[in-house]
């Protein structure tokens, strides 16, 4: 039945403008038309086709990432891409490669690190991939502590040189990705040492492998770590291992941008500030937001359109059963996923424009700001991603068995993204970071310093202790300014009362580590609002489409009241809402649930995500996923033969009482 | 440094006898002295080892659960294992396999199913493993719903056969473990027809193919439904798909215990009572909550011992760093885990002493207790499937980013887990079915119904709904019987709320759909409280061993404690506690920690778990993680040569910038 859409009588339901909605999601016109454009041409390429990725054994499934890495770089070359545009192509292939990190951190890294002279030679090299690059900080033994690595950078004065070395097993380099096969060169992280002395740990930039051959140099040792999460997924990449045995490296090949190491050995902090190198930090943290919002993207809208073509039980007069969308558990499960995707992507939208602000600051030597983003970033790194990895999860078990297969999408899904909330920042350890930047503010209130930015709902602290609840009936809910009042006493009186109980220990670093468990919950408070509260603020502005502001109205409200419900202790226990306002905003969730019912699958349909991109035939367009589920399964390798290889050693001698002289 | 316990330290600040503890865990001695001896028979017979699992592509995978399944049945039979340590034998391999629905549904089903005579003659084959049976109830289309199968077993009275029929595409069984390249037999849902009428979905046993060659017999389609979650995992299994084009079977592989079809096709109910289905149910529940406490002890023991070895920051004057399981935040995610892991064992075991006693009352027509014996199963069910796949997942992130390495066993673990959720009923639809058995007892709470077992604390009702919590001070929450009430007055308000706002409702039935989203939390409420007091039973026992009662009672506390706080809401919003009550749970929560914090490790290690079984790197027993580590990401395919394959390919020509006339 090709051609037919299965999911046109939902398509017809929708109350507003999908084209225009497309528009919101992407952020613009501009954005919408390039990555239209670019993920439609991946698409149609069947170089790109990844429907047999998550059977294949790690070997073939590399070499197949090899060609598709090297095939998109002929790609952008042949098409003359732009940056944005050859970011979006990446990005749509969907498969994690070398690539990544030689444009997502080696490039950026030496742009941040390193000195003029530094960026001419090895960036020039790097955009033309002549070099691939990698990120070498975690070791076997150290991940988290950046200061505590143990490899060493020591300078021989007499020959001008680094000795990069590592002295002990835990030393050893573990996790980089692109490491492990591909790169030829690293930015590896040791700590300097020079004139007998420590000075903590610097970047290197460090050749492993000839240009020639692709062998490593002499006293490198490298390898992949082996596989990790899941059938395809993030096998694709190669997360290495490196060792050096007194490895030499010229003395600039250390970056130099903020201190150097002179001919003579002496280290010198340069004039540039530190500060600078932060806003590379809310850089990388404002891309993870927004993969955030689209995985979590991608999830629900498999599990929205699956939700629409199943159906289970209710059948009436030999009708046919209800669509499983349409039970309240089911809707109370997805829609506050679906208004997820959304608040996460308006949270990352803001998010960039943090960053071209935090970065016109810093040029312009403003520090001001800086405590406060970095808080902010961290948090939301942390906040977007555990969400969005339970999220996926969820939405595999919307699907019930099915979900279960690798061909709804969902398994290599969860495998690939999962790991974002362990790098770039362990989530428990951003949020004490951001527990510390709340216990700090509420600490120096008293000396009447101005909070701008996300923390200035702190300055109205005394309002925020005492102020009460005005809802009285559910659609009061509805109300902005009395949601974004709840959330602000809810963040400020649970980091009042950390601070008090902390201020009860002689010693506050004990009590700080005591507390943290109550802390952390803290920082979650103070993040989630600031999600809600860049969702409001979107609402505020002018946004163009029939309908399309309701619906993103119906959302933000699922948004903040299912966060309501399921932290209604938080709430209540801090008294910002009673019992019964507890209450009316579950009603009022409900029957926002029943609201966004008919748009559910025209809100997906505005991701505006290809088949291919999907990668799931439960998630498929037409909806047609039966008869895909059913012609997929025979292409399974173990399909090749009726009877399975193995049947004349094990099946038929156990069926036939003969194990007693077979060889197993 | 082979032989050296790196987790000696922390083994010798056990303040209990760790021997006795792992009695209790098992149940009794002699649960013990098998589990002991049969695991590490397993663990040290080369043929069962399961390191290069996760890398094995599909069909080397498959065949190699062949071989060990046909050399486990052989070890069986040569050792002569009684049933119970065969079973333990299939435990410890650790793999799914054919075996498990053959033993576990396809002949418990014909046991609960079939007439004596039917028994006698499957089950002697059976037995013997010279057929091999499925389960094959799930179709494409339909899966909770068993009522809406499609399948048709129509009654031809001319040839005494019933025709197998799959109707539509979405008809096609779907799912059975054991179906798609290995049974010959399957014991088939089909919707019976006979003399022109239905009689709703029956039981039927069905040969799939040739005992002499395994090819699929006339009319028979079969194959494997293709790849699932995962590396290794549960890919080891051939769940199928299957079609019948007019399959005939003689009219006496209908199951025919409960209802029968005579020679001139009349349909007849037999005089054996319809409920004495629901012992199997109970009986397969019990097991999945049993399996439950295995999964999540496992995770549990990988990260207890892994955050023992694991030190990140803290160093002082250059000594070492602080291991990770003594920072507050570590604990407050991993030691609930382990209380869990303790409270569903004891649940597990009391759920084996509730199926006794069901099938008794069965035996002796007492269907009273049935209701509730089901309500409960199925709760416990949902309940422990749910939290034990979160909790892996969560023990997974508690190992930072090795955790994401397969060679942790943490990915593989979850994976093979996680469709405990869906599978024997889809987690969700459990509760609806415990919530509907709430509200029917709450409504007949009026009729002075006599009512026992889980449910007996709804009798209380009227106390229940006027009790004040009489905690005063931390240590207050210690008292088995004033946490046992706030847990009932909790589940018994919600519940009654529930039932209060159904009554607004015209239409029962509409309402139970529109709040059917609350009422789940009302059903969970219910199970966590059987939980609870299941564990408070079990320390009323006597238990011998030095300090184990003590570590016992720390235990649950931590587990009483840990879910009052994550459900703070509830409690609050239904006033069974005070803001301050809440306050003063969490700091004894705190000092419990510190309490179980030296036992951790014994208190894993009272699992008794082998390192074959655990097939965990972070987990050894002796802590060596990181050489291990190390050593074993060489085994990785893609370490086979230095130079990936690929490299002339794709990398080479793409660093040379000769990619224009590249083949890719
Ligand atoms: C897929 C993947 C790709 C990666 N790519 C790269 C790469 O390209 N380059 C690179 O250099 N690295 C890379 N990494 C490594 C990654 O950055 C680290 O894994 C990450 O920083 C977490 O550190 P860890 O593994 O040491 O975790 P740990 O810090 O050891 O975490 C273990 C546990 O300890 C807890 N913990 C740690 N410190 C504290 C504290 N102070 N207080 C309370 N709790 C604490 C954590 O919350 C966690 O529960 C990658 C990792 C993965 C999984
Ligand atoms: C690994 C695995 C092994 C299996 N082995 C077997 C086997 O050996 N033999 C066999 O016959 N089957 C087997 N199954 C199938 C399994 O029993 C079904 O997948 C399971 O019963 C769930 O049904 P479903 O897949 O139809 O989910 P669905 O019922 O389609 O679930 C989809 C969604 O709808 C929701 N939903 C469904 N009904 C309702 C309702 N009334 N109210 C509210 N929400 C609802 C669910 O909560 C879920 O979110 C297996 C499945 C798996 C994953």
């Amino acid at each position: 039945m090709a051609g037919v859409d299965y999911l046109a009588d939902e398509r017809n339901k929708a109350q507003f403008d999908v084209d225009a909605m497309k528009i919101v999601w992407a952020g613009s016109r501009h954005a919408f038309e390039v990555s239209d454009r670019i993920s439609k041409l991946v698409a149609n390429d069947p170089a790109f086709a990844k429907d047999e990725r998550t059977m294949m054994p790690r070997k073939e499934l590399f070499k197949n990432t090899l060609r598709k890495a090297a095939y998109a770089w002929k790609k952008i070359n042949e098409l003359r891409l732009s940056e944005e545009e050859a970011s979006k192509l990446r990005f749509y292939v969907d498969e994690p490669a070398f690539t990544d990190l030689h444009w997502g951190m080696f490039v950026p890294f030496i742009k941040g690190q390193g000195t003029d002279e530094q960026q001419q030679k090895w960036l020039s090299l790097a955009y033309k991939m002549q070099i691939i690059g990698c990120y070498a900080q975690t070791e076997l033994g150290h991940g988290s502590n950046v200061q505590g690595l143990e490899t060493t950078a020591t300078f021989d004065p007499q020959t001008d040189e680094f000795v990069i070395h590592s002295p002990t097993l835990t030393s050893s380099k573990w996790w980089p990705g692109g490491l492990g096969k591909v790169s030829t060169h690293a930015v590896v992280f040791a700590r300097l040492i020079t004139d007998g002395k420590e000075y903590g740990v610097h970047g290197f930039i460090v050749q492993l492998r000839s240009l020639e051959d692709h062998q490593p140099l002499p006293g490198v040792t490298v390898g992949d770590i082996g596989m990790k999460f899941g059938n395809g997924a993030y096998n694709t990449m190669d997360n290495g291992v490196l060792r050096f045995d007194h490895v030499r490296i010229p003395r600039d090949h250390m970056l130099m941008r903020f201190s150097q190491v002179t001919r003579d050995g002496k280290y010198k902090q340069s004039d540039v500030p530190r500060q600078l190198v932060y806003g590379t930090m809310v850089y990388v943290r404002q891309t993870i937001v927004q993969d955030a919002s689209s995985a979590l993207s991608r999830a629900v809208c498999i599990a929205t359109r699956y939700s629409a073509v199943r159906r289970q039980f209710g059948s009436q007069n030999g009708g046919p059963e209800t669509q499983v969308i349409d039970y309240k558990t089911q809707q109370s499960r997805l829609f506050p996923l679906l208004a997820s995707a959304y608040a996460f992507r308006f949270a990352g939208e803001w998010l960039k424009w943090l960053y071209t602000d935090v970065t016109q600051r810093l040029q312009a030597n403003d520090f001001s700001t800086l405590p406060e983003a970095h808080a902010c970033t961290a948090g939301l790194k942390s906040l977007t991603t555990s969400a969005t990895a339970d999220a996926i999860e969820e939405c595999r078990k919307l699907c019930g068995g099915h979900g279960y297969l690798c061909t709804s999408g969902l398994p290599e899904l969860f495998a690939v993204y999962v790991p974002a909330c362990t790098y770039e920042g362990d989530n428990i350890v951003m949020l004490l970071q951001v527990a510390r930047f709340l216990m700090k503010t509420v600490s120096q209130l008293a000396f009447g310093k101005q909070l701008t930015g996300t923390i200035a709902y702190m300055g109205r602290l005394e309002h925020l202790m005492e102020c009460r609840c005005s809802v009285q009936k559910a659609e009061d809910w509805l109300n902005p300014s009395a949601v974004l009042e709840v959330f602000e006493a809810r963040a400020a009186r649970m980091s009042v009362s950390g601070a008090q109980r902390l201020s009860n220990f002689t010693n506050p670093e004990e009590g700080f580590a005591e507390l943290s468990a109550d802390l952390v919950e803290a920082a979650v408070a103070h993040c989630q609002l600031i999600v809600v509260s860049k969702f409001i603020e979107k609402l505020q502005q002018d946004i163009p489409g029939q309908g399309v502001k309701e619906q993103l109205k119906a959302l933000c409200g699922i948004y903040y009241l299912y966060l309501l419900h399921k932290h209604q202790g938080d709430f209540l226990a801090t008294s910002c809402i009673t019992p019964k306002q507890a209450s009316l905003a579950n009603d009022l969730l409900r029957t926002l649930y029943s609201q966004v019912r008919p748009n559910a699958v025209a809100l997906v349909d505005a991701f505006n995500y290809t088949d291919h991109y999907l990668g799931s035939i439960l998630g498929c367009y037409d909806g047609n996923v039966y008869a895909k589920l059913y012609d997929a399964a025979w292409k399974d390798p173990l399909n090749e033969s009726v009877v399975p290889d193995g049947y004349q050693e094990f099946i038929r001698p156990l069926l036939k009482r003969q194990l007693g002289n077979a060889k197993l």
